[in-house]
């Protein structure tokens, strides 16, 4: 874990007649690829009949033109990118998971996590239900499912589910004839729509995949609410709207989401540029030029430039021919790795008073060699800034920080930091200007959870405290 | 369909300590993989721990050695090869399905079909359960899990569930800590179990599985019985023993099973050379040399010879490079398949009056085109002997003939079918002598259902008959 | 070396106009797969313009539909398939060779083996001429070339060739407007052509690839003819016939060629079974059963049971699924590869006295395999007969009896052996009687030299005798 | 042709004993990737055995860690990356090439192009020469190899080969024992080497790669400079050094060359940003914000943003997931293509005066459709900056710009091309200033004759003027 990873994308079409709703799916996973790497899916609608692929990989690798032909054409699709903790479950837990049930059939993507779903999957287990995956997205589908026998409607049967799952969720759902959208109430995890030329709806992750399929946004999903496409018509269920006070996960603008989304209503880009002018304020210095770690630190460097009025400079190429780089074994593998994928400028750094601005510092084992590679290059002195407080409290809410023991701040004051990652000096944004990044007051809309320990719902009760994989294997290790 | 199709195989290990039971699975599924060519899986399990793999395709290409070092070693270890309807869901549909439940984990490999899947989904999914798949076995699996949830054990469960299920089924479940190997009541299909010289139980369904891998038979899983393997233990269930009479499909000694194995005590290649020498007494006729039709025609071939006295003879040479291959767009394809598999051994067949054994005739139109073949290669007469009697009626219990429209016994005469196929004669095994392959008298322990029509159970009630997938695709019109 | 392999098959097309000359020769070398495994090549003529693929591999795996599809139609196609000795060089060494010269583009397939190759490519290489391969089919292509720029045309230019190039060589040679087919003075390989209906030209090693295509036999190339494909019309050049005497490779009947192939006039099939006929007159004995070990012991195996009276049984079963099989580390490799592909029919075998034919004994490691599994079958007595002599002497014309050293006949007496494979008897086909499989005299018209040494040209004349390869290894060392 | 594309990258490594030589190559290439996407291999030699492998695709693709297990260890190995006009002949042309000739082995890579290719080929060819590719490397490999025969050793070889070949060459040499370095008299293409600490030699196209793998840069080679490992020794013969004037590719600065790479001393960020200043003085405007063209319009962007004082900024985000990118049939591939790799920062871009820079302007489509981008997302105006002069003629050392039908500057005039691309203003870096870059007077040590027409040799003199396999295919149409 050297970046905290988000879980999922999702993204859903729903046209009015049969098209090519496979390869726009395929246009908008490859925009969301940024929010998982591990596996990726597309379900098809053809009036009902289901087509669908996934598996481990990436989504230009998975789908070739052959699986592209075989997923056809149809009236509406789902698809999903998703961020994996283990390898040999890439296909198992590949989403969208699809399911026959009494009603028909139903396809699922999920971003997120629930805090509930051991509870929930143990009740369900208890009434005899089996689970083909460590995934709360089939617990999901499972308390729809069991709704959908009492409700009138899929739509409705997502509304009575809502009262039961509790935690991070943002939905895509399609049935044989409908697509909805829903957003849990606190708002957790993005999730918009909007519309092609064509008028076919988009719902996806971010609006960076309505760019990309040229459709037009129209709003963002509000947390609590359900949107229904049903023939026509799109209709809104806001029963669970106000419920809970907003909470958008606040790592969404400053690493998660792509700075070309605008993420209710905040530019990303924008976000992080405002992140680079606070640490600017916050923690000034004399230098001749700042630089970004590429790629997510190059909109902070450059607020951080602008408010200081250091020049901005190019400080390292990234090797754009990423993908799984063979390692030989034996090898220094994370050193090799970074220098590998980043090299410095040299012209930009030697003999320079030099600003790095990165988007979070972690485990600081990334940022001690990056450092290095500065002082390697002749940096006179390396200034380091994260656009991010430190990570001190797990995550429940759908992203990996679920382990205190390697977050360095957890374990190491300021000035252990900075010696452990050789800077001259370190700089965290404070936790007191988060909210300047959305435009908010202090602690007002924003998830900081993981910075400060605010947990907008109850957190799990149990140990081995988060995970539900873990507490699974916890289960089967007892026996 | 112009052969009869089994649909699975299926294989367990059970070994006292971690050892390379992934690779002893590979060589059971090897040998078995004439039950199923379209998918193919194993687990292995290592102290409660599955790593499993599953994909559409041959044991030998599925399983790399990338693949066998992922599955690791184990003490257990369940592996099935599937025949398949439907090139989309081989994936999908593949097993051993691996599910998780309230006491556990269970992999499940299953040979066979129910007669109530249909209504047991039904049932299942009134009470809000989800389906990942369109196989019976997933109905298997929670009926088992259902059932665990009142049982004090997972043997029990299966003991239970056997009052549920009917029809046909041949069962290696695996529990955390346990294998249960379970045939059905009627026996429809082979089961069997032998013991390694280190103690490592093997589960088969095949005796040739248990050669493969140099265990030792010990004996068939009786009808109805259940045996478990647990701890140092072998416990054996009685319950369902005796339920049904036994009603082994006589397909598999006829077609499906391979020569060199020994099912429920007969040898299989005996068998079949005892149909052909029943076919010589029934269907005697003055020729110069006998051939089979390669694979499973040549040992009847050799039992008309010996009985005839008319020499037995090499009349074809099959291409044993077989796999997928290349049909040209726009080929009269089955024409060019059967020509580039089978090649005619001119020296055997010219100027010669022919006897030319086949297992069985479908449709004939594979038939038509031997013919021709000996016929183009100058075979002055050519006399067609199926070891199998007509086909006529629909199978339920797990083979693929189920549809009639195809079948030519049931469209035309012995005369027609003797003109469609250009011989100068035919013969057909009769219905009387069927019990001899085995050894036993006329309709005892066998079903020949799809012969004669005489279903030893209740059969689906519904139109559209018999298939599952089939009745899933109807529900789905409705709507 | 379990086996003796042959180094190739070689296919050519010669269309009157642009058809599927592509499927054509996949067809073609998918009935020739059995003379070489290793790796597979198509080149297709549209006009002129070469379109190719090779690659290491079995012809059903490497020409995938979109492989075809990139080939496309032509007039003319030339295809190979090889045995290679390297793993490394499969893709390197593939064939056909496609070579650029001053007169235009040339495609060349080859199979046999020069005795002057290395003389010959060092006399290249001093004018400075660069090798991209280890084959000695890359130096037929220099010489070709070199007369090319004096000889008014293709077909002369092979005619020259001729006369420098000695030793065993079936060839296909396509310009960018003819074909031409040649074989060496002493007809070591075979080589024939056929028609078909549509009045394609086909060449190819042997009659099966012509029936495979449907094309009808038309004759042998004769020893020391050139055939020339050109237009409307086909020439022979005759210069080089009768110049030596024939001497086809007599390996070709017992072992390489296929049964249904019929080879210089004479059934494969018939070959063999007068083989195993002789050896029922040379070595007869009291027994039970004749078994054949499959596939090429099965023609033999009828000859000796009809000679002998002893009837014919099948007494293995071949596991049809082969290709790269899995070997887990650390196994007793060869034992169990001979346990997975073959398993006894214990039915035919079961305290009976078996006559076990196989078609040679190279190492005798398989053959002691296979009588270990008789025996823990119940076979009473195992009496192995081989249809090959023994072999002695190593071959220079493309077979690859290269060393001596693991030749089990070399270094035992017939004790020793019979001892070695605990065999209760043995027989080997004497030389006296191999002229029997060709209906000749002894020693007229047929190479047996790596069984008496009696070499039909001058041999390599260097230590490291016969291979070329081995050779330029040694001048590597050397440096 | 939307970009302009570079032929190659060379990498070559030099260690005093056997060690990981692949997995070092496979790093080098891997920072050389942006020279060539086509074709990759490695050749690996192990005491004189060389080992290679070279396919079609990107380096992280092509070299899996089965491949690079067979590749094995070695004291010396040559790599190349590949930029190939044709897809089918990616395999085929793929690099290094690997000879075989009478005085051993040798692996050539080469990156540039020769002008007297056709003239040598057809020499060679009426020698009797034969050509598996249609590489002008294979030509250099025949060169060298009819040098060696007369020469003492391989670089004396290397040495009289450079009398003969005309135009573009930086070639790294394999023998047994030694490694050359070489680089045409006008050292028209970069190359360099250095060493690691453990005294390892490194010879690479760029400065990039020797960082990659921590390597201490050393020198340039310099133009006409042969560079000799050998044994402890390095040698130099310096025969050809100054026999040109030096004329380094500008567009190696411009445009191929990776930004953390110094090419003969002047480091490729600096040179870029430089021409972005020149663009400042010379095509000054007002403007809000300066943004640049990823990947390689970001340096220059600087540059002008710098000069300008006008801010700069992230107009737009790059899909950082590269490869293939499915297109469905039928879309507007082109549009579709920019529009899914590039998103626009609106936040950046809404309402504001935009500097738009890029490397350059070739056919003018793809300019065309990123202004539209912006134009969509709310830029006032857009003024298009190019940091290259008008393409006008075609390349013959290596680079594609080969046909001037495509060039939009070739067939416009500035106010046209305005109006093509719907910028507000445009403005391309003049010719006087494009010694700038590289800090030398104009016209002094560099090529620009793909924009002011003044090549440095001789031209090939034939209608179809420049391009090798354009010959070959016009001789073979004459036929």
């Amino acid at each position: 874990m050297n970046k905290i990873h988000e879980e999922c994308g999702v993204f859903g079409v729903y046209a009015k007649e049969k098209t090519t709703v496979a390869s726009t799916t395929y246009y908008g996973l490859f925009a969301l690829q940024h929010r998982g790497q591990e596996s990726c899916g597309i379900v098809v609608n053809d009036d009902g009949v289901f087509q669908y692929h996934k598996d481990g990989g990436l989504v230009n690798d998975i789908f070739t033109p052959e699986i592209m032909a075989k997923l056809g054409e149809g009236n509406m699709a789902v698809g999903h990118v998703r961020y994996g903790t283990t390898g040999a479950s890439d296909r198992l837990n590949a989403q969208p998971i699809v399911v026959n049930h009494i009603k028909g059939k139903m396809a699922l993507a999920h971003n997120g996590n629930l805090v509930n779903s051991y509870e929930l999957r143990q009740e369900l287990e208890m009434e005899g239900s089996i689970f083909h995956t460590t995934s709360d997205t089939e617990v999901i589908s499972y308390i729809i499912t069991k709704e959908r026998l009492k409700a009138p409607s899929i739509e409705e049967a997502v509304n009575q589910a809502m009262n039961r799952i509790k935690g991070a969720y943002s939905l895509v759902v399609m049935s044989s004839s409908k697509m909805i959208a829903a957003r849990d109430p606190h708002g957790f995890h993005p999730l918009c729509y909007g519309v092609t030329k064509e008028g076919t709806y988009i719902v996806a992750s971010e609006t960076c995949a309505l760019d990309a399929v040229s459709a037009k946004f129209i709003r963002d999903v509000e947390p609590g609410e359900i949107i229904v496409f049903d023939g026509d018509e799109i209709r809104t269920i806001r029963d669970h709207i106000g419920e809970e006070k907003k909470h958008l996960c606040i790592f969404e603008h400053i690493y998660f989401s792509r700075p070309d989304s605008i993420v209710d209503g905040v530019s990303v880009h924008h976000a992080r540029a405002t992140a680079g002018a606070c640490l600017a304020m916050e923690h000034p210095v004399h230098a001749d030029v700042v630089i970004g770690v590429p790629d997510s630190g190059l909109d902070a460097a450059i607020g951080y430039a602008r408010q200081s009025g250091i020049p901005y400079g190019i400080g390292f190429i990234k090797n754009k021919y990423i993908g799984r780089t063979f390692i030989a074994p034996g090898q220094k593998v994370r050193e090799d790795k970074v220098r590998i994928k980043l090299n410095v400028v040299s012209e930009t750094i030697k003999g320079k008073r030099v600003v790095m601005v990165d988007d979070s510092i972690v485990r600081g084992t990334t940022s001690a060699r990056i450092v290095k590679l500065l002082r390697e290059a002749g940096a006179a002195e390396v200034h380091v800034r994260s656009s991010a407080p430190p990570f001190l409290f797990p995550c429940y809410y759908g992203t990996d920080v679920d382990s205190q023991e390697n977050l360095i701040a957890v374990n190491h004051t300021m000035d252990e930091i900075k010696e452990i990652i050789s800077a001259d000096s370190i700089g965290y944004l404070s936790l007191d200007h988060l909210g300047m990044l959305m435009g908010v007051p202090k602690g007002e809309g924003y998830c900081s959870a993981c910075f400060d320990g605010n947990y907008p719902t109850e957190v799990p009760s149990e140990t081995c405290k988060n995970r539900f994989e873990c507490k699974l294997s916890e289960r089967r290790n007892k026996k």
